[in-house]
């Protein structure tokens, strides 16, 4: 059996994740490691534990010999990639949940893992306490993967699932998801889609062997999602769930985006609500499988950690097996795709270039349109998208391509 | 990273799975394991590659000396056990998919892997191609997990789906089951349950660490189903399903069984259908998750042997890490459940000993009560029950312990 490696952890960040963690830390009887020094950044806020613990100084965990991990658990992406770039130089191993920053910096903080001999893992940061990288790592080694879509981000989920079951506009919902701490003050990350779409592009490399830039990925939030869009969607016995999709278009090429998608009743996303995340691979032999977990909450996403820092503690490493084998090498974004479009204007739906056009509808107050697009002609729009008084919807029909 | 070793496969067994993992192997671009050899039983049988692949004595593999993994995929147990047995004396690695072997020699065989230096994977013994063993150990390591529970035999669960979908009798259904080859001949093992036990068994020791003799636990399948149970739970906007389940009773004791259960539309299990499987995880801290996947046909069980293969080249091995910690010392049948019995005479249902009765109906043709009785007796009426004109089912209803 392998020989366990004792942990002394640096942990930095005491927000809901990092008390989360510190909870089933306590309650583990798998190890004890031991969290040696907790840095945070305000020193007048309250804290549950002694102040004895904390520190304000980052150098105060990286320059401590006697630590070997640092638990990157803040919030704001540049200080992070400070934090665990430093760290890996000092020949710590280093867990991670930020997404932002990971996404960003992907194939850099790759390449120093190798460079410094350290173990670097960041489950938490793509499917919360759903094992998505470990199970593309270890199990989808093999598999002719055609496709991975699912919900990635747990509170335009709760904002979804509140809309669809009590009929109240996105606002509304918007700030039940923010009282109760499932959407951050400032909630662009999530609504906007580049939460679900940093996710994305992380799974994107354990499935496919791809490091993408996020720039080059389409996102699409649900800001300007309306009434009217949950009520067409009820009426037709669809969700609407924010999904991203990443998928084969031939055996060394690949597409994905991230956009709203109908969802029918007879689909395991459909039963996914509120703070609930769900992935459904889609393989040659496998055949359909799907993952479903919490998507948010410091347990939830607490339990991802400590499994990252028990596998740590066992040598574990990812292997980037897709990466090495290099059997995808494009990315495409030629890709058709069809569309649920509500707009007002028809200046506005002309931008879509439609290629295809099966349903239309017009009244006083708004129109809508479904039809096909393509992928590339929504990439060029994306800094409109915003700004203009439409919604996307992906109609999740077969695959037109 | 990880050196790979080179595989050089002796395979047991030809039939469904085995020609499956023959397919999944040459359409995988992760790597090319060489089979080296099939010895198979019948040497009249038509096989649709050349017969220079085959040999119909075990020894020209176990005694190979270049051939450094066995993979079982037999049918008949005992040999299966000679075969996994010889071949970890000899040193080879094996893989295997034989549940009832397994599940009946389990504390043997994990000892001997360490005995003889050898690992011994069985991922598609248990979920078919759902990685729940992987995730137990890898990923549940230190979560502490109240329960597990499942659809882990898709033979009964196709055969379910047929009744209630299309109101044909039991009788019926497993006979298209047989045809389509998704239940044996003789099709014992699945329907009375013991396959899913024997399931149930090997995740066990996954998930709590303790090696259970089959015959310890209790089991029923559906051979007694009627329509009047179908009708009954369509009535009342369930499903039925044959659902194996372990959890804890406290923090160092656990129970398990296996019994059919009636499920609500608003479960992930109540859409788990025809041959898939799925399996639902409660844990403190990650919650509720859940996985599922195709539970029959060989390229589906295909792959989950091939990804056993694929981190046997890594050189993986199950580190039992829930045994070795022992937080679990005791299993108990004293465990209150409420069940849902159909029956004949008052006399059967005196045997059960119910402890509260809460519904009660009678008629010409049949009657049923519903309350809680012990598992324990339940047990003690094992061999009875077949012969019984009795139909149990679990009510499912919030845990009464």
């Amino acid at each position: 059996m392998t020989t366990r490696q004792k942990l002394r952890i640096g942990l930095f960040g005491y927000g809901v994740v990092g008390q989360g963690l510190h909870d089933v830390l306590n309650s583990s009887c798998g190890f004890k490691a031991d969290i040696v020094r907790i840095c945070v950044k305000d020193p007048l806020k309250k804290r549950r534990i002694p102040m004895e613990h904390f520190t304000f100084n980052r150098n105060d965990i990286l320059n401590d010999d006697s630590i070997n991990l640092v638990v990157e658990l803040i919030n704001d992406p540049d200080a992070a990639y400070e934090i665990v770039t430093g760290a890996m130089k000092r020949g710590k191993h280093v867990v991670s949940a930020n997404k932002t920053m990971i996404a960003n910096h992907f194939r850099e903080l790759v390449e120093m893992q190798t460079k410094y001999n350290v173990s670097f893992l960041y489950e938490a940061s793509a499917g919360a306490s759903i094992p998505i990288i470990r199970n593309l790592e270890e199990y989808y080694d093999n598999e002719l993967l055609h496709s991975l879509r699912g919900i990635l981000n747990g509170s335009t989920n709760y904002i979804l699932t509140k809309m669809h079951n009590e009929n109240i506009p996105f606002s509304q919902a918007l700030n039940e998801a923010i009282e109760l701490g499932y959407a951050e003050k400032d909630p662009s990350l999530d609504i906007d889609g580049f939460d679900a779409k940093f996710k994305l592009c992380i799974i994107t490399c354990h499935a496919y062997g791809l490091f993408l830039e996020p720039e080059e990925v389409f996102h699409y939030g649900i800001r300007n999602i309306s009434k009217f869009d949950i009520r067409y969607a009820k009426e037709k016995g669809f969700k609407i769930k924010l999904v991203p999709y990443v998928g084969k278009t031939n055996d060394n090429t690949i597409t994905s985006y991230v956009l709203p998608r109908f969802i029918s009743s007879d689909k395991y996303l459909y039963n996914v609500d509120y703070e609930y995340n769900g992935i459904i691979t889609e393989a040659a032999f496998a055949d359909k499988q799907f993952f479903s977990g919490k998507g948010a909450g410091g347990h939830a996403t607490g339990s991802a950690v400590l499994s990252d820092i028990s596998a740590l503690s066992y040598g574990y490493r990812y292997e980037y097996k897709k990466y090495l084998q290099g059997t995808v090498t494009n990315y495409t974004r030629d890709f058709r795709i069809e569309i649920y479009l509500r707009y007002k204007n028809e200046n506005d739906r002309e931008l879509f270039n439609f290629e295809e056009i099966s349903e239309q509808y017009h009244s006083n107050t708004c129109n809508y349109v479904i039809g096909v697009v393509n992928l590339s002609r929504l990439y060029e729009l994306r800094h409109k998208l915003p700004d203009m008084d439409v919604f996307i919807i992906n109609t999740g029909r077969k695959d037109i391509n």
